[in-house]
């Protein structure tokens, strides 16, 4: 049977869809069609919403999922009366927000993932760009000023890493490659040994990494399973005789690597 | 009055970060300490959290709030004997989604921001890779491939934007910076002309624009307000005269930019 979810927001629709990913990955037997309705802030476009919840009601013949994190009172009465289950996040944890906090709440719609201040968005801007500039070893002489030092070989996830700890917890990022030259006598290169409490190692399946660097260059002596095992071997071997803490991110989402790197180094989030 | 919120959770605690963020920015009158607590995913650990939660409370003197998204039974039992405002989201909408779905969930842990699939992740990772290799103008010999190529002046967010679309869509995004030279006859450059379907525009407040500008190179021309006051003049002209959709960024963040040029596009996501 065919459902359809739907995640409704005054705002970005981020939080609608982050709650609703989340209770829907315990359903994994189920598959559902996803449709995002962003910046629903009138009457006319909360009716609009409620139209096209009971069109696919109606075509799928089963109700859909809402997740609603509509705050206006008005809005999200005319919500209620659509054919569908309701999942509200204001309507289910506002009231109780309130009364331990001892204050009504300011109802403000689009406040989740507005703009929070000039200064937070000159830290995240500065760590995006800072986290551009020493990408991939690119340039060794501001590590310096990075909270952390990612290194690993080539593919193994560390730009993704460092843009996700850059754009989400405004961090200064660098990440360095290491290559087959700085495994013949395991010594770290200079530009690392200087700044070693901040390096962080990330390690990665041969199979896995022969897969992700066959899709760049098929054939290539580059991606074959043997050259991947013999760099990551070399790879491990660096990080024990250094003593630095590293990762498998092989069966690891983005978010999870990122999120076990900041618990690992006790790093503190410039962003909130 | 001191208030600390805990976000708990058997995963990286994103979901219940968004999902607290989201609350607690109706109450902007209340300060918070924020603490997030991920992968508890053992009795053990779910103890050790209580305990901190408690302490928090008796510091505070006030009870804590908990956004929790733990999903297994027994953790939660134990977290709800805690002396602390606990809003649990699999607690308040995991039943009745059971109810609607006629299926009992998997109650399994860390499943929200888990590598969903191989395909996925490469999506995501090409993405990034995509937008690096085509940020700010670098390369215009792929804009075939783009999905999307924002334009705009320097400094005006082009690039946050891009990487953000890319990690958390999966979407293909170039971005071309205009200058002074693209000014004079108002004329696209070729590279942009080719792919005039897949732009889009962003402006920004000239005094804003300076002060950002600023950072970079104090007391320069470039970050002066009369010339970003010129800059951005000519830009909007530029978009008017080509019948390019553009947004004020101003005053948004890049999560909303990134949605709302999304809906404007009408592009679909590469990941849900």
């Amino acid at each position: 049977m065919k459902r359809t979810a739907f995640y409704l927001s005054d705002g970005t629709g981020i939080t609608a869809e982050t709650l609703g990913h989340s209770m829907l990955s315990q359903f994994g037997s189920i598959e559902f069609i996803q449709v995002t309705l962003p910046f629903v802030q009138s009457d006319e476009q909360t009716r609009e919403a409620v139209a096209r919840i009971n069109k696919a009601a109606k075509e799928d013949g089963a109700k859909p999922v809402v997740f609603s994190t509509l705050v206006n009172t008005d809005h999200r009465a005319i919500l209620h009366g659509c054919d569908a289950l309701i999942l509200d996040l204001f309507g289910a944890f506002l009231r109780p927000l309130e009364d331990e906090l001892g204050v009504r709440s300011s109802h403000k719609i689009n406040q989740s993932h507005a703009i929070r201040d000039a200064e937070s968005y000159r830290i995240r801007i500065n760590a995006v760009h800072f986290a551009l500039d020493n990408d991939d070893g690119a340039r060794t002489r501001h590590y310096d000023q990075a909270d952390i030092i990612l290194i690993g070989v080539s593919r193994s996830g560390k730009t993704p890493t460092c843009l996700y700890l850059a754009l989400q917890f405004g961090l200064f990022t660098a990440n360095y490659p290491l290559t087959e030259d700085d495994f013949d006598d395991l010594r770290l290169p200079k530009a690392l040994m200087e700044h070693k409490h901040k390096l962080f190692g990330l390690t990665i399946d041969a199979d896995r990494l022969s897969a992700i660097r066959s899709e760049r260059k098929a054939g290539s002596k580059y991606a074959s399973p043997r050259q991947c095992d013999m760099e990551l071997r070399a790879l491990e071997a660096m990080y024990n005789k250094h003593n630095i803490p590293y990762l498998d991110a092989t069966e690891l989402s983005i978010e999870e690597i990122s999120t076990r790197v900041l618990a690992m180094k006790g790093l503190k989030r410039r962003l909130q």
